[in-house]
């Protein structure tokens, strides 16, 4: 956590308010803070600011806002993500979300068990949001869109997302030609599942304008691939 | 499981031997492997072959070995990393060993809780190896070392990682410049703990030859960093 999010109701007094358990937990245990120290505070879709703890009780946590700072700019990425294993969707998302994935859009595809949208998981991506924002000091959302149908994303929507200056990629192992890097324009990145799409999902992918590369020879775990694409793509 | 490690002892007779309960359990559980099928084999430190299933019993898959497959080439790289917490241990080896690291160095760090060092997970690092090498379909084992005092290490190992065409890169948040990307050779990069390195530290990592720059305005968690700056480093 390095910085609190809190949301704009919690700033309409004079001194703003931390009232989440879980915030006032992680501060008081293990950033172990102190009345008159300095704590970075963003407010949600809002500004960022340095503050000055005033109070620390049980309940709440009172900031007197000192100034403003500045809040890291958004990659000019749409990351198109199959559903994964419910384990992993939070770790993903908070990852997504840290190193500034602009719109995330997970979807399903053949090699995605149909369990995986049952999970409760699923209720919890604000949170997951929230966490990948406090740990890169980020307070704007990302979007976030759900698909649970393969066919109608890829023929309906995902074209409406490429055009001239924003193409789509999709990491595939078979493809031809090695993903570009150092890009000096936005994309949409398309992730399959484990084991991959089947051929009749990167025929329509590529039907609909994606393009398909292959990241290299090492099969390369899900949420393990994002941050490495992302790092590659976006110098 | 993108192949089966094994050992060149269970490659002695005509056909090949699996015997770790492990490795049967995911093979028949997830992968519902039979009989004739064919499987990925790799013995490691040695080849990867395809092979076909001869035999599933309760305690051991026989193998007829078909033909050698190509291994994964390694990253031209050195990743020296601070000790981070246990539970981050096991996928920072992981992820380190499947997206190709030629080394990994774990050393003490200022910011590293020195309760780290006792942790159990240190003994199973040859196991977290074992799931990297499964998963990128590699065979060859990294080197490993670890040095639980930061001077020494610094000031006595890590010029001898240093040369003209192999540099070494800290990553910080506070430094000037942006980290390299895209290099055509290799390097050693060093990643500080969480709370980064102190000032000591980036000091006596820039006397013995390390060059600061930082990767952005986030503050992105050690496990993620890693494939982010791979991805960055080595197009």
């Amino acid at each position: 956590m390095n910085i609190v999010l809190i949301d704009s109701r919690q700033t309409q007094n004079d001194f703003w308010m931390i009232s989440s358990q879980r915030q006032i937990q992680h501060l008081k245990q293990h950033l172990e803070i102190q009345v008159g120290e300095n704590l970075k505070v963003g407010i949600r879709n809002g500004k960022r600011y340095l503050t000055e703890i005033i109070e620390i009780s049980e309940k709440r946590i009172l900031l007197k806002p000192l100034y403003e700072q500045a809040t890291p700019a958004k990659l000019p990425v749409t990351l198109v993500v199959a559903m994964p294993r419910p384990k992993v969707l939070r770790r993903l998302i908070m990852d997504s979300v840290t190193l500034g994935v602009d719109k995330l859009i997970l979807i399903h595809s053949y090699r995605v068990d149909k369990s995986y949208w049952q999970t409760p998981f699923l209720q919890q991506i604000d949170d997951y949001i929230t966490l990948g924002l406090e740990q890169a000091g980020d307070t704007i959302v990302p979007k976030v869109e759900i698909y649970k149908r393969f066919k109608p994303f890829v023929e309906d929507v995902l074209p409406t997302l490429i055009n001239e200056n924003y193409p789509a990629f999709v990491a595939h192992p078979y493809a031809e030609n090695k993903m570009p890097n150092s890009l000096d324009h936005g994309c949409t990145i398309v992730i399959g599942p484990e084991g991959g799409f089947i051929p009749y999902e990167i025929d329509l992918l590529c039907k609909n304008g994606c393009q398909v590369f292959h990241l290299g020879s090492r099969i390369i775990r899900t949420e393990t691939v994002i941050p490495y694409v992302l790092g590659r793509l976006f110098p």
